[in-house]
């Protein structure tokens, strides 16, 4: 057996360590981490390279393995956590998921078992990101809360009691689609009208912006792109600049989340959301619309008592350090 | 000590007893309740009587006590759950009730335990209905379910992990205060535009019945009553003789309710949705619209999976027991 390289304390009180893997649909990252939450070491795969799922784990197993060396083997390894979309706990499989190439019901706890000889777990990338926010980030301590994610979609993963709610299934927590305004916009996958991620992803911002460029003749910095290159990014840049429309996008933005946020307060009463993802970047120019729009929203009992923060972890490594906290809670 | 007169089993094998009591903006309800809850005695005081909350509990201590003697004493009590409108589980406390005389926060657990003698617990009136739902009705077994009250207002009990999902502060699940249709009318008493309760409860279904009147000119059964008297029951009474446009104001309260549901399941996920109170009484003519417009604004990996269920208890004896039920809980 190897020892680790970084670590000469003798090997009675040497810390086990997790594998935490974040799955999305273009890479996918890993870390091996200790109890305390420190990233040992860090590496990443293409997802999207392969369409079979066994080449896949075939590939991770090789990408990972010197980092489990480097630790002092497979010995010192706890087991793995893995945060996927549409993963779900109870069943550890990941089951019709849009954004991967394996189709169908995947049995990835079971493959991804079997292929280290390691425990593993799986939840979605929402719940993972959440579970290492109480553990590591801006919900530390807390029992009751709720993270949004605001990226390419609006995933969730919601505390209550202390633990994720999974649902009867393995599925709560889909606030993205929960609708906020009945027969508004018409959401590109989904087909719905007026869900939260058809407004509050990056698309639904993309969108926003071209409906306010098409319906309003005032000049703006925006009309400097080509439609097709106007994305969230362009956006902020031109609000960070002081342009109206742009600013007006995320009022716009702000207030279908706020007008949410109030909704899923009166639902589990949390003591705080928990903002994390792309579109936090764009800080204040989001936060104060939000918070406004779901301060008017609330009934008086929950006025102002719910904090509203932006996730306090490296967006790379709340997955990672999420998805290895799951290795704790696995029964051996 | 005297001796329960329905019970002859030797003292040491004898049951011991929860007092639930369920305290209604007019009435208040008590039950004796065995572990098999079982309703051994009932009894009911006013509420609405007594302006000092002192006076009410000394009424309620002097119609309780006949039946505490009854089951052989207090001795034979394990102690007192209580069910309360605005009722806080964590504080013991009643805040701010609107339809009781009892201003500002009641110390409530404080004042009957010192009256009683005996350990008490307290939450609102919907969570303790879904608790008995729980341990005596339809939800019996369930780990994940939200029961639904549609009465005088639209209130919410939610379990998830087998555990009440009370929130930070004891306030989760106003499910009846979300913004279902934003715009929309104009609650009686919090003025949010849109919220369940404006649609779903009986003043909800009233309101409807009036505006479809108006805004139709076809005839209609309903047209017989002065405004005044159109209510929840006469809608149910001119429906079920066919009355068209009684019909389409349960059509169009499925509708709402319907979307409502859909939005809570993408939450939570849970096994079954419990609709309890006065409207149920309506049966299918609220639940197939319901049932339609929930399916159809789930996501599909919810759909037709979640049971739409009627309450199996007494309404009456749902939140008794369900109050008596948290006394089982009770650390002493």
């Amino acid at each position: 057996m190897n020892t680790p390289t970084s670590n000469n304390t003798p090997l009675g009180v040497r810390n086990t360590f997790a594998i935490g893997i974040d799955i999305g649909g273009t890479n996918t990252v890993f870390g091996i981490v200790d109890h305390r939450g420190d990233i040992q070491y860090r590496g990443a795969i293409s997802t999207k390279k392969h369409s079979l799922v066994e080449d896949y784990i075939d590939e991770l197993y090789q990408a990972i393995l010197p980092a489990i060396e480097q630790v002092g083997g497979v010995d010192f390894i706890r087991g793995i956590g893995v945060g996927a979309p549409n993963g779900n706990y109870y069943s550890g499989t990941i089951e019709y998921a849009p954004n991967l190439n394996w189709k169908g019901i995947v049995p990835f706890v079971e493959l991804i078992t079997k292929k280290f000889n390691l425990p593993s777990a799986l939840t979605n990338d929402a719940n993972a990101a959440a579970v290492g926010e109480m553990m590591y980030g801006a919900a530390k301590g807390m029992k009751d809360f709720i993270m949004i994610t605001l990226g390419t979609g609006v995933g969730s993963g919601i505390v209550a009691n202390g633990n994720l709610i999974l649902g009867h299934d393995g599925f709560a927590g889909e606030l993205g689609h929960t609708i906020i305004l009945p027969n508004g916009r018409q959401h590109w996958g989904t087909n719905a009208k007026g869900s939260l991620e058809a407004y509050c992803s990056a698309t639904g911002v993309r969108l926003t912006a071209l409906e306010l460029l098409e319906n309003n003749k005032e000049d703006s910095l925006m009309r400097n792109y080509a439609k097709e290159e106007i994305d969230s990014r362009v956006v902020y840049d031109c609000a960070m600049q002081g342009d109206k429309i742009a600013n007006e996008v995320y009022q716009f933005t702000g207030e279908v989340l706020g007008k949410a946020l109030a909704n899923f307060i009166m639902f589990s009463s949390p003591e705080a959301i928990i903002l994390f993802g792309g579109l936090c970047k764009a800080g204040d120019l989001l936060l104060t619309p939000t918070k406004a729009n779901m301060e008017a929203n609330l009934l008086p009992i929950f006025k102002n008592k719910v904090k509203l923060l932006f996730s306090e972890l490296k967006e790379a490594d709340a997955a990672v350090l999420g998805a290895s906290a799951l290795v704790w809670e696995i029964k051996n």
